[in-house]
C-alpha cells in the first residue's frame, strides 16, 4: 500500500513512461485547429471499411500499428492491451484490435476511457505485472451518432449544447522505466504492409520524423526516450446530479469532473498551482462552465489552469460543432498529438489530465434514465 | 516482473484472498440445481425494477450490497471496483452500483467480465495498489434478449444450440491476505434497508448462517476466514475462428477457451493433473464438446476433469434451456454459490476458473461480422 494516497490515489513509487504514441483522425479533425500535429489524416471517414463500425475498427488498427511502429517493437513484445470504446458491446475495439493478438483487457468508460485505459496499464507496469502495455480508444462520429441518436441520413438538428463525436483514436505505448527496447531491424515488410492497408495522409512523414529523431532504431537494446511520465492516478466514481439531456453531455459531465479534480487535490494534497495545466476530456464550452463554477463553490479557481479537448480540437464556430468535441477519441487524439508534445519539449512540466464520461446508452435514455457520469485523473509530467 | 510467467500470466508472489462474495438469481435458476445455494432467488424478474434494464441494476446492487453485508465492511473500506454487463454501454453497472461511491472502474468482456474483474482486481491488490477490492458482474435474460435479439414479446423459437441468458449477479470482495477487518457493531439500519429494497427469499438466512459461523463481527480487528485464493491469471487474448451464428455461441467461444487454457498450462508448467477441475464459464453442451475437441488436437484429455458453469446452472431438458446457461452472470454467480464453497470446504483443493465472453453485438451481427471471443483464466485454491 505504500504507492497509495488518500482515498482512492495511487502515486507510483518509480513513474511510469508513455514511450510512443500515434492519433489518426478524420478529415474534419485534420482541418482544425490541432489538424497538423496528428499522425494520419483520413482521406474520407471510412478509412478502408465498409460500413462506420469497420471504419472505426480500422482507425483503432491504425493507431495501434501506428505505435508500435514508431517504437519499432512487434505485438509480441506488449503484454496486455486496455482498449474501449463507445459502441454497444465495444465492437469497435474487439474487431480493431484482435489480430494483434495481445492478450486483452477490455473497457468500458464511455469517453473517459482513455483515463481508464492509461490509468489501468500504468498500475499493471508499476504493480510489475508487465514491462511495456498498450492502451488503445477510438469514436467515430457516424457509428456514434447510430448508436446513441439517430442514423445521419434522417437528417436531425442538434441543438447548440450538443458536441460533435470525434472521429479519431489514440493508441499509446506504457514500459517500465528505463526499459531498454529490444534491438532488430527495421521491420520494412511490416510498414509497406501498413502503408498498404491504411490510406491516410501524413503517416510517412511522421515516421520518417520519428525514426530521425530516435536515430538508433537498429542498435541492440535500443534507448528510446519517454515522451512523458505518469505519476499516479485518481480513480473516478459515478457521478449522477439527475440532469437527463443527453444533447448537453458537458453538463452533464461537469460534476464528475469536479469531483474527481476536488479529490485528487485532497489525496495529493495539492492545488491548482502544482500544475501547468489541468485539461478535462470532453466538457465543451458549456461544460467548462459549469465545471468552473462548481469548483468556485469550493473556493478553487481554475479558470486561468483549464483547458478542455472537446475545445481544442475544432474551431467551435467555424467547424460548426456546436458546444466542442467529445467521444473517447477526443482526448485521446489530443494527448497523443499535442498535450504529450508540450510536455515532452519541455513547455509545460506537469499537467492533470481528466478525461469525462457519460454513461448513458440509448436505451437508458429512453427509459427515462439519468446520465451518471465519470472522470478519471492522471499526473503528467515531461520524460 | 517477478509476478510474471511466460507470455501472458501473472502468478502472485503472494495469493489474494476472496472475502466473501454474494450471488442473487432470478425464479428460474432459483429452480435449477444450485438453487439452494444462491443467497437470494427473486420472486419476479423485475426485482423490485420497472424495466428489465433496472431489474439487472437491481441484481447488481443487492449482491454488492450482501457482500458488503456478509463481511461486515461499508463501501468506504473497499478502494476500487470493477464491474461490468452485457448490455450497450454497460448500463446495468452504471445505474446498479453508483450509490456505492467506490472508485469504478468499468470493463467490458462480455461472458467473461467477471474473469476479467477478479483478474484486475487481484492484480490491483497484488501490485500494491488497494487493500480490498469489489468485482461484480451481472446479467438478465430479458435485458439481454432486447440487446442481442428480440424483445420478449415477439416470442422467436429458439434453435438447439442457443444459450439461455442467466438472470444472476455475483459480488466478489477481495483482498490483500491476512487484512484485519476494521472493527465495527453490526449495522442494524443498513440490513433493514436492505431487506426493504430486495424482494427475494433466502437473504436472511444466509446472512444469519453467515454471522453465526464468523463469530467475531462485533470484534475490533476481526479476522474473516477467507472463501478462497487467487494464485495467479492468464490473460485472455481475442479469438476469432470466424464463426458467426449467434445462436451458437458456445461453438464461437471454445477456440478461445481452448487458446487460454494451452497458454496457461505452458505459461505456468501445469496440466490438466494439477488441478481438481477446469470450470469454463458458459460453453454449453455444444460449446464443451469443441472445446474438448480442440484440446484432443492438442493431445490434452480434458474430458474427466472440465465443468461448465452454463451446464451446471440449469437441467438443461427439464428447464428447456437447449445448449445451456450463459451471461456474465452465469459463472459469477456459480462461482460464488458453488464453486467457493467446494473451495472453502476442502471437497477441492484447487480449479482453474475459465469465464468464456462473446464480443459481439446486435449492429456487428447485423452488419454479418464474425463472432470475436475471450476466455481469462484464474488459479484459485482453497483458503
Amino acid at each position: 500500500m505504500e504507492q497509495c494516497v488518500g482515498e482512492a490515489s495511487v502515486r507510483f513509487r518509480e513513474p511510469v513512461e508513455i514511450m510512443a504514441s500515434a492519433s489518426v483522425v478524420g478529415a474534419k479533425e485534420g482541418q482544425g485547429p490541432l489538424g497538423a500535429l496528428f499522425d494520419q489524416v483520413g482521406k474520407d471517414d471510412y478509412f478502408g471499411g465498409k460500413t462506420w463500425e469497420e471504419a472505426e475498427s480500422n482507425l483503432q488498427k491504425e493507431a495501434l500499428r501506428m505505435a508500435l511502429a514508431k517504437a519499432n517493437l512487434e505485438p509480441k513484445d506488449v503484454r496486455f492491451l486496455f482498449a474501449g470504446d463507445l459502441l454497444g458491446q465495444s465492437i469497435a475495439s474487439s474487431f480493431g484490435v484482435n489480430e494483434f493478438g495481445i492478450p486483452h483487457f477490455g473497457l468500458y468508460g464511455a469517453c473517459s476511457t482513455c483515463g481508464e485505459a492509461l490509468s489501468l496499464g500504468a498500475m499493471m507496469i508499476a504493480g510489475g505485472f508487465a514491462e511495456r502495455i498498450a492502451c488503445v480508444t477510438s469514436s467515430h462520429f457516424a457509428s456514434a451518432e447510430r448508436e446513441f441518436r439517430f442514423p445521419l441520413e434522417y437528417g436531425n438538428q442538434r441543438p447548440l449544447s450538443a458536441s460533435w463525436t470525434v472521429t479519431g483514436s489514440g493508441a499509446f505505448l506504457l514500459r517500465r522505466a528505463g526499459l531498454q527496447e529490444p534491438g532488430k531491424a527495421e521491420d520494412e515488410a511490416g510498414r509497406q504492409e501498413f502503408e498498404r492497408v491504411g490510406n491516410g495522409v501524413g503517416w510517412q512523414e511522421a515516421l520518417d520524423a520519428e525514426k530521425d529523431r530516435e536515430g538508433k532504431c537498429e542498435e541492440k537494446g535500443r534507448s528510446i526516450r519517454a515522451k512523458a511520465r505518469i505519476f499516479g492516478i485518481t480513480a473516478g466514481r459515478i457521478v449522477d446530479f439527475g440532469l437527463k439531456d443527453s444533447m448537453n453531455m458537458g453538463a452533464c459531465m461537469a460534476p464528475a469532473a469536479a469531483d474527481t479534480l476536488v479529490r485528487h487535490f485532497k489525496d495529493w494534497g495539492r492545488s491548482p498551482a502544482d500544475y501547468d495545466h489541468v485539461i478535462t476530456g470532453d466538457l465543451g464550452s458549456i461544460g467548462r462552465a459549469a465545471f468552473l463554477d462548481l469548483l468556485a463553490m469550493r473556493g478553487i479557481d481554475l479558470a486561468e489552469k483549464h483547458l478542455d479537448c472537446g475545445m481544442l480540437i475544432y474551431d467551435a464556430e467555424k467547424q460548426d460543432v456546436h458546444a466542442g468535441g467529445s467521444g473517447c477519441g477526443c482526448c485521446a487524439v489530443t494527448l497523443s498529438a499535442w498535450i504529450l508534445k508540450q510536455l515532452e519539449e519541455g513547455f509545460w512540466k506537469r499537467v492533470l489530465f481528466l478525461p469525462t464520461g457519460a454513461l448513458l446508452s440509448k436505451t437508458s435514455f429512453n427509459e427515462g434514465k439519468t446520465v451518471p457520469c465519470i472522470c478519471h485523473a492522471l499526473v503528467l509530467e515531461g520524460p
